[in-house]
């Protein structure tokens, strides 16, 4: 938390949004601002500001792009497993007709059950739409590949969190038996030792990124560096209060500073956004760059004030 | 805390030391008490029962021997960094003459200066005795690797916590760089997951499991099945207040139930035992088998009265 509001507070002094500020650095002193132990076997301060300077080629023409096309979004509204058929049905279809083209569905420890929703998400989304599935950490290493793989009927576009977000040589065998679906996995990683780790073992196919966890945004810049040396994308966590304003500013950043292709995207859950100042927009799935100096996330006064724990209204109610 | 209260109040009911029960139980009921999850691409739960039966045969002459014998111990009060030269020279002196075989020594950043004391203890204890370095997490891989290296010529034993406790990778590729000096680490090894990887990997040869990380006792001794089936002697971490006490028993039992070789080797820090009931009992190097009924870390209440923060008279002066 601290680390995140010495960023705001610079992106606020900056007049920036927080993804202009870190764009704009020049890379020697981006890099000073990050903390590389523990991951110089694989990146250094030096191989960090190398690998900005060589991907500043293209920068500005990718900004321009990002400013009038946004960044890919991807939907986690649809598919949670407490919604009734009839409500994943018809979240799906409302979600179709506002332009999303990739779809989030939670499975569990049933493979019979996870078949049977993941059949009612196809049908609804069609063939040509993707399906990503969520198990939250449910199965050991052999459950794992053994649902993704009775699962793969349904082409599932990525397995999130098929095990224990610790175990990295059980994601490198999840990920080598179920491929080509894609092993996904970081909402809850520890640090950057283990993203490291999970990036040299080829462990993961897309790296999902939260700007709250681990030491914040700085400690979210080197994953996205370590990443980047890798080719792989990155793929922000976007589901918490808040987050979906957070992490837009790591994608935005990502995708000029880096410009890794165009398989980012970025998870929306459309939740709770009333209560900022300066909530993301997203529109035909895709998130508009935000504009507002600092990093989006200040509550409107009114919703600190009905929520503050225990006095506030909405908890004396 | 409340895991190993569970076991102590087990073991009192009993009218056994910890270690005592827990060779007693037969395996079923002991695998019943632990959790296998995330670990069964290694171990399940019927495997930890056929284990703990194939080497039941042996059990009571183990134990016996145990009893006689003790259980081998080495000290880590020798070798601080804050210690002078001529206080690790006394101490070291005196810890040859009570019969000490093997002694750790920790090290710093400054290789100039882990290569000087390392010179000094070697000096102290002679060729025959065993030094082993501690780096307490303080070097990044590369660097680990650079200076094990260099130090190899004082015939280190082991280099413990080279660099992040989490960084399985980076502790095998050190492990491979640096053999014969073998890779001891877990004092604070996050759960289960993250040593079933540093066996899976190679990445450590000594285990240093501790009696009140991760989930207590129960998550130890799935540990030490790990181990025992990966054929890695387990030598715990005795390093604080009470600790020795505690895991003397996770000592006994793997020696008598898993009988898992003679490289077991429990850390004896003399610090603070005179306020324990039933204090660890060390003599020529080695653990008596603890005799109390449960875990023996029952402080004294002249102690707990004295030392209670932030009243007690001990703060109060």
């Amino acid at each position: 938390a601290l680390v995140n509001a010495a960023w705001d507070l610079q992106a606020r002094r900056a007049g920036k949004p927080l993804w202009k500020l870190l764009v704009d650095l020049p890379p020697r002193e981006l890099v000073a601002a990050l903390d590389f132990s523990y991951v110089t076997d694989v990146m250094t301060p030096q191989d960090a500001v190398g690998l900005l300077e060589e991907r500043a080629a293209g920068k500005s023409a990718r900004e321009e792009d990002l400013l009038r096309d946004g960044f890919p979004a991807y939907t986690t509204s649809t598919g949670w497993l407490g919604y009734s058929d009839e409500k994943v049905r018809r979240l799906c279809r409302d979600a179709v007709a506002e332009g999303w083209t990739a779809f989030k569905m939670k499975v569990g420890p049933s493979l019979e059950e996870n078949a049977r929703r993941a059949a009612l998400m196809r049908e609804e989304i069609g063939p040509g739409r993707r399906l990503m599935l969520d198990a939250n950490q449910c199965w050991d290493v052999p459950e794992a590949i053994r649902q993704v793989k009775a699962l793969a009927g349904f082409d599932p576009y990525w397995i999130e969190e098929p095990t224990s977000p610790d175990d990295v040589l059980g994601h490198a065998a999840i990920a080598q038996a179920v491929a080509p679906v894609g092993v996904a996995t970081g909402e809850v990683c520890q640090n950057r030792v283990v993203f490291k780790q999970l990036l040299q073992a080829r462990a993961l196919r897309f790296l999902q990124v939260d700007a709250c966890r681990m030491a914040g945004v700085s400690e979210a810049l080197v994953v996205i560096l370590l990443a980047a040396k890798f080719g792989v994308p990155v793929c922000p966590h976007g589901g918490g209060v808040g987050l979906c304003e957070y992490v837009q500013h790591l994608s935005f950043f990502d995708a000029i500073a880096l410009g890794v292709g165009d398989e980012g995207i970025c998870e929306y859950v459309d939740h709770l956004h009333e209560h900022f100042l300066d909530p993301c927009v997203v529109r035909s799935a895709r998130y508009l760059a935000p504009e507002a100096p600092g990093t989006s996330i200040a509550m409107k006064p009114e919703s600190l004030e009905r929520y503050e724990f225990p006095g506030g209204a909405a908890w004396r109610a």
